[in-house]
């Protein structure tokens, strides 16, 4: 694999075009592939699509479970997955959990992809 | 699987919190989840992330190979794939080619994950 090196032979000069900022290491490409994974997959994307289309972006997760048409378990482990990853919160209510939409979790990943 | 019905259920009041727009369909999820498998890929990232930083975010496949530390055919292939998923655009001048930024790509899933 990659190592931290590498980056560093690029911006001391390795490339022949000059670099107008620093890239991404190989850590940080590491942790943020692992991020996007979790975006990778079409039902964790209606799950959060759902929630960033409810009211104040907060959604319970009984109202996610039949929009999507898996079971419970399922839903919730996508929203897990998606937890885990920064894009949602979880706070329980009562017998529900609810899920809010961490907003600007994207953005990492959009800076990554502003032209220079 | 899911289907665009469910969709309609949703939005028609099967769900008990009413939602503040139209949250993605099933299709639409589907063909962000493979645009979004073309990032959730490190040595991808890193690509891209070259790519954006270089002078009119634009490179020559001859200045990725050395920092990411594989063959040209590998990088080769994870240029295909960005391009692909609409990332990069590809041109070729002389021996080499050279890959641009395509900005705004990311734009459909930044919308998803804007609060509403």
């Amino acid at each position: 694999m990659t190592t931290m090196l590498e980056v560093t032979d690029v911006t001391a000069g390795g490339c022949c075009t000059p670099l107008q900022r620093e890239p991404l290491s190989a850590a940080e490409a590491d942790q943020l592939a692992t991020t996007m994974k979790a975006l990778a997959d079409p039902t964790r994307l209606r799950l959060l699509s759902i929630v960033a289309a409810s009211e104040g972006s907060e959604a319970c997760v009984c109202d996610l479970i039949e929009p999507v048409g898996l079971s419970q378990p399922t839903v919730s482990h996508h929203l897990k997955v998606l937890t885990a990853a920064g894009f949602l919160t979880r706070s329980k209510r009562g017998t529900w959990a609810y899920f809010t939409l961490v907003p600007g979790a994207l953005d990492r990943v959009s800076q990554l992809l502003t032209a220079s």
